[in-house]
């Protein structure tokens, strides 16, 4: 079997998680990366052996060796960078969100619908195994007809600093689009319905150095859907106890919670704090399989020649619920989505 | 020690416990009781050797030996009763709400502020120690300030039919009025802020029945309250595993859970549904201890001839609150609140 | 009704409770006190209005007023002063355990058999809701036949130095007989067998300072009972998180566990620990009701003249397999039990 | 780099994971396997690719392109297996336990000592996220010194036919040498400790088809190690619930728990037999990374020119322990190991 061969674009964080799992893959090769550091580069280049490394993912792109790219970009170019990689016929992976800006997502989609190139979008949460558990439980009936979702993703505080920074160098699109977006697309994944109504408020009591930034530290948003779910967000960036990732779905038959407490793993301790369970601190721990998962599906989906069950249209929807999430903040208003 | 005489209005499913309840505390009379129906109130009064019963609340008011009374005749009459008891001298512990008309309430309001009469409405979640544990950890400090709350009140489905029957009789005022004003309180209590604007959502998927008693199965509530703290509320009627009370607190810096799951008791099972705690099946056994100690706190504030600190004000603000949830939920619109 | 007058002997920590409960339970009156530090006893007469108090537990018995006895005084003395109450015509609860002594258990057996006064003893865990639930889902065959029973009681480390203080002046009778005759009336009580080997081990690693007094800080035993269960307890004084009292029993369809965690209440906090539970501290507050209830259950058997399930035979049982564990320890070798 | 090439012996269920680990671990190349059913080898052969298969261990390893074998064959073919591979200058990887006999264990392990090869015994607890989070805790001290463990491993009835089947065909070597070996692993591990006096006992309650096999159903065993350390152990067949293998650690600073409850995921239920966990139900499920990473570090092992920290002393270990386990159960009376 010929490896596929894949460049990955931005080494940042989440850019060093998915190269790690390219690079573990079986019949999967990590030919190339594209990162502005060349310092960067050349450890990676080294630790992974990988034949090519570049300063711009425009020259990446031009190496024929390529059969596929991994874009961990800042959000604001993702949207060019798809279209790029599939002008040169690449297949594309792209970390969430699919783009800033609703009417470059529709090119883009665009050009997908009319290629036979493979586009997977980085929803992880479509590929943890706790997450599919309770999708096959809705769907075989066991909780009855969804009536409410509740869905919070707060980071740790830990890693607020280093948001401040990112913060002040480019912005994040604001919390809905830069963390609520997940949520969103459980919210959809889940009851298959689309957002019709929403509210959205939050404040910066923790972390007031946030209003110089025009971010929020915690923002929440209810959502009211065409079939009649009322779905509760919270996104935040101080939790105390670490990496906070929970969704519960409440049914007509029964009530479903992924991570009510977001346990590090299965070991209880009894100290003098009471009985405490550790928790997961940041989303490499949380969601590592899932990473590992949504690439492998993203391999099977190039060797089948098929397209995975999450499309561009959930990130395009993505963006526009998550833009009404921060319309609705900002003017203190309910907020109508039209699609 | 002169015991402090009681009488008790309605025998309903709640009447009864606050009479078991009064019945059992030391230096304490239940001296009578006033109910429609002739037989429960023969059986109730054989149980408890009470001296007097009547079918009118009226008449029982007019016996000189009462030194108080326990309202807990249906929602609308109770401004009336309240009135009625205090005007006869008689000290009040009436159940929630404490009325459904706010001018009405209002009123009551004047007169408990004239008299030297103790007047204790029954919100018993500010009796329960877990709600009490949980407002002094929030006192000290120790989840820094109160950012979101979400408190849930959701019955078990066992209860649906009897809840059917009682609405066919007899208006709940909804269910926001109905359920949700416990919620509301605990809200007001933990920030010590008021409400200022609501949007409300709601379906009748799982108890199409209730569509044509102008009732809602399952309703939400969205809070924004003057100090910028954002609340999420759920009332139900069909929870399948019993009796759902949970309230959620996030602050700055940490979180608290009350009874996030309704374990019934500290037993766990290990059996072929897997790992199962059983849960508490209806308000009686959840709060059973709350409905003791909301009645001792109301006799010690006669003998002390101090006030409770929950207050009139506090069910005005409750029925206020309430009364918005019902509106936004009508209109299906942002509703602002004016005090 | 005539009040059940009850005379309290002892004024220690369970012997303050114990007052308390009697007090407040309705129709009883708590009559007398018997306790060496008069200042204790005037205190409590004090506090309750309690007509008499005596510094010697003869001369209490001797009131002609008295209906009952509630005996909480040392261990040692439990043989003497029941036969005495008995004597005196006296309903008797007792502490546990019932006597140090099989000889003098056996004789007041004798002596409670040829009666027909109540006697009852203090294995309040059969008044626990929690370890009721359990019996009764065992009785009903819910977890088939017992094969293994586990069954744990450690004790804070913040009361060791009170241990310490009360073990140097009376011994306790070892750690088998002072604690972990609970457990074993547990097994007993849900298996409905007898105790025919044990084998028993422990050690001083975190309270070196018990070795002058002939104590362990944790001890184990390791039980065979006459119908195949094992059962394998764990007695210890020095736990970092509070008061364990754990109870798991695995049947032949299914496993139970009873606080496997010792959570305080049902709230759950967030903070930087992780997901903390706080813990139960002391046996007061872990069996409040457990406590109340077994004084009910006393007064109902006065009132209806009958005997409570539990019996001084439960009570010599509970001696004669805790003196054999402290045997085993001492000895390090298999005991065989006959009755 | 070449690809280490290995080779399988042995297609049973745990068989098949190896391979299939074997198989997606980049840089190994799964090179031959050996299995008497050659429909089975034929299928496997076909999935992954496999250049060679064969009905016969000899056979296999005479093959010279072999680097390494993964010896999955029946517990009493171990020694000989292990032996003949390390003949043949093959680095081994062998499944628990390392062997049914002492003195064939003790002979393989003087030719380990002898040879550069790398041996890893399967021990894949040591492997597992959770034991390795729980071993880091104590080592750093975190629990002060250990005085009790419990170790549990309890199989689903859902297994129990085909337990019985191959029970039926070769002996298991007895419940604690085919299971508790995991459990007396943890504890050496945990403690650096040997164990010096085993107490056990068992019943056929749930399964009494076995004892015409000579088998129990459900095992305990209380060791005394050397250090003053006692451990509970529970090995059974019949949990109706899951696959349950849990482990406690009680120090005198602290105490763990390491998966007090199977749990299968991170999702809790809610519906009509109240807040339910559900749970594993296998090893394979249980301690899938587990299989993955032991296979890594061997792998590692073998490029590194190292020994794993699990040695064929710690099998032989095991075996003894178990051994007296057995020994114990059999004779029902106290054993003393000596090695």
């Amino acid at each position: 079997m010929n490896p596929i061969k894949i460049g990955v674009a931005g080494l940042g964080r989440l850019g060093l998680i998915h190269a790690d799992n390219i690079y573990h893959t079986k019949h999967v090769e990590l030919t190339a990366v594209s990162n502005l550091d060349k310092q960067v580069n050349k450890e990676v280049q080294e630790k992974y052996s990988i034949p090519y490394s570049y300063t711009s993912y425009e020259a990446m792109i031009e190496n024929d060796e390529l059969d596929a790219v991994c874009i961990v970009t800042p959000s604001g170019f993702h949207t060019d960078h798809i279209q790029k990689a599939l002008d040169r016929g690449l297949h594309v992976f792209c970390e969430k969100p699919i783009g800033l800006n609703t009417e470059d997502i529709k090119k883009v989609i665009q050009t997908i619908e009319e290629s036979d190139l493979v586009f997977h979008l980085g929803f992880m949460r479509r590929y943890d195994e706790d997450y599919v558990f309770a999708k096959q439980m809705i769907d075989r009936g066991e909780i009855g007809d969804i009536s409410i979702i509740r869905s919070y993703g707060i980071d740790p505080i830990a890693g607020l600093d280093s948001f401040v920074e990112f913060a002040k160098q480019s912005p994040s699109g604001g919390i809905y689009l830069d963390m609520s977006v997940h949520d969103i697309d459980v919210i959809r994944w889940f009851t298959e319905a689309e957002v019709k109504k929403v509210w959205a408020t939050g404040n910066n009591k923790a972390a007031p150095e946030l209003n110089a930034l025009n971010e929020v530290e915690i923002g929440t948003a209810t959502l009211q859907l065409d079939n009649d779910v009322t779905a509760f967000l919270v996104a935040g960036r101080t939790a105390s106890h670490g990496y906070h990732v929970e969704t519960e779905v409440i049914g007509t038959k029964g009530m479903i919670r992924i991570a009510a407490t977001p346990d590090k793993n299965k070991v209880t301790v009894f100290n003098e704090h009471g009985t405490v369970r550790p928790t997961s601190q940041n989303f490499p721990e949380r969601f590592k399989e899932a990473y590992i998962n949504e690439i492998k599906e993203f391999i099977d989906c190039i060797r089948d020649e098929r397209q995975p069950s999450v499309t561009a249209l959930d990130g395009l929807r993505g963006t526009e619920v998550a833009a009404a999430c921060q319309h609705s903040f900002e003017k203190d208003e309910l907020v109508e989505i039209t699609y």
